[in-house]
């Protein structure tokens, strides 16, 4: 049988309300008996019922976050940022996949809004913005991360994907690589912010990509070395053969290097290669692979606290856009100069 | 303003316990009303609330897991495997991160007890099994995965952790390696078993550990590229030199061929390197890596299997063992024969 905050006040002859304001932590209790209340809590182990407790603040203390891929590092690195945060502040996490399918994407976040999660995170797999329509008919604060949509006035935790693009291929450039392709992301901000950064990196110093030179694998984030393989040996079919290649993300430059090394040829020599993301055991790769960090722990914790200021805060807010200035990680792939 | 129940009863003309039931799936409603009532469900947006649903049928139609490291490819692939069998259920996923922290483990646990979770599923990083006599005590069911515990009788899904240990030791001494060291795991059933697995097929071969060729790495999960870094270091210095290492999981493996490699050796030809957990990126490595495979992604399903089992069933039940059989996968790090 479960303890009920009522036995606790029988045992100590105290009231319920005063029992009930100790675990709320209210001020008008003396020390003394809120540790003779803590006390007997912890004697006869008792446990709040949070589901009770939800229903009746109308606050469930815990935050859904769905993400394309939980085994991707950079989304598994954010889950472990937000839930930091979250630990913290005595809010649960939940978490779900979409596997980067938007009709399941929006059956998660249903069962989200039907669990009356307090806040939302979500790293998007949707083409439109009607899902988060809902969400905001059912008044749930919610933040995007790393994937944002044109026309929608949302709150955004990211990394700033033009600069992401720019600072690969100047890099590139700067290690005397002249003609540089691109494997890129799909039409999200991402995909696209990126190939943006790349064009402008190009164009500032006169060049522009030769034709074939931007191609896109047939994935997105899951299995994306097996995509980055196959984009890069259309790569190298191309005369004049490409002698650098900015890759959307470090799995897919995974990939594109594996092609490169199986064909007899070296990187950084023939071929230098950067990523982006900068993800684990980069550094121990066949050649170790340089990368943009988009610091995807701050990602996560900045959400989170972004999130939970959502929730706290009793009148609407502008949504806010936090924009991570990505950095550069200079590893053998692309060390020529 | 939520869509009620009783507002959707009201426009249809039946009763509240007849829209209920449809909710319920039960079996005394015509098609006719069922479809009726569900069209009008999805016209007006409505969601369940869940949360008055726990109070009332005592179910949360959620599950707990707590992993040591969320970051750690093993786990993310757990937690995949795991998410795919709930969301088929309608169960929810909560998750959080120990960090190896016995104490922020128990937190956790609490936390999600008294969220009233249907289940839990524990890779715990816990010494003694007292936190799950508590868990027992709250009748709440439970599931271990990766690590057991000697005296709790305890339902658990794994590897068979002396298998993985003998297959990747045989495999050493197949390829000809004759002074076979292990970085060895901490002081859990994962990394005992392994050790004795290792030691079982030296002995089988007439063979047994050098003194100082079985070694431990500084820290368990997080960070075990730089301790298996560390102990390979240990290990090239001894007399003589190992010729074969079997490490306790691929990233001590990672950081272990990065000593080597570093130290001007060649992989597999002076130092043949096998690890375990069969990691994406293995295969991309600086010298593709062999290891052992231990189905990760089947961990997470049959434990999802097993906990949803232990939820639906009246009575309690004699704790399950599902052990699965671990698979060689052999890379050019150890092939040498």
């Amino acid at each position: 049988m479960a303890v009920r905050l009522k036995d606790i006040a029988r045992d100590l002859g105290v009231s319920v309300v005063t029992v009930s304001k100790v675990l709320r932590n209210h001020s008008d209790i003396s020390d003394e008996t809120r540790d003779r209340v803590l006390k007997r809590m912890k004697e006869l182990n008792y446990r709040p019922n949070l589901a009770a407790r939800a229903l009746v603040t109308g606050r469930s203390f815990s935050v859904g976050l769905v993400v394309p891929d939980l085994v991707h590092p950079f989304f598994a690195e954010v889950a472990k940022g937000l839930s930091k945060i979250l630990r913290k502040k005595g809010y649960s996490l939940l978490i779900a996949s979409s596997e980067e399918d938007p009709e399941l994407e929006q059956q998660e976040l249903d069962m989200m809004l039907a669990r009356r999660v307090d806040a939302l995170v979500v790293a998007s797999a949707q083409w439109t913005v009607e899902s988060f329509r809902r969400i905001e008919e059912q008044k749930t604060p919610y933040v995007l991360i790393d994937r944002q949509f044109a026309g929608l006035a949302a709150n955004f935790v990211g990394v700033d994907d033009e600069a992401v693009g720019a600072l690969a291929t100047s890099h590139l450039i700067e290690q005397g690589c002249s003609r540089i392709a691109h494997i890129r992301g799909p039409e999200l901000s991402t995909g696209l912010g990126r190939l943006e950064g790349y064009r402008r990196a190009l164009a500032k110093h006169g060049l522009a990509p030769l034709p074939g030179y931007v191609v896109m694998g047939r994935s997105v984030d899951n299995l994306s070395d097996t995509s980055g393989h196959e984009a890069m040996l259309r790569l190298l079919e191309l005369q004049p053969r490409p002698d650098g290649v900015f890759c959307y993300n470090d799995p897919t430059a995974m990939g594109a290097m594996k092609a490169i090394l199986d064909g007899g040829l070296r990187v950084p020599e023939d071929v230098a290669v950067i990523g982006a993301g900068n993800v684990n055991y980069a550094g121990l790769l066949r050649v170790p692979l340089s990368s943009i960090d988009q610091h995807s722990d701050s990602i996560g914790e900045r959400a989170g606290k972004l999130a939970l200021s959502l929730v706290e805060s009793k009148t609407a807010v502008r949504p806010r856009t936090v924009l991570l200035d990505p950095g550069l990680v200079v590893r053998a792939s692309s060390a020529r100069a």
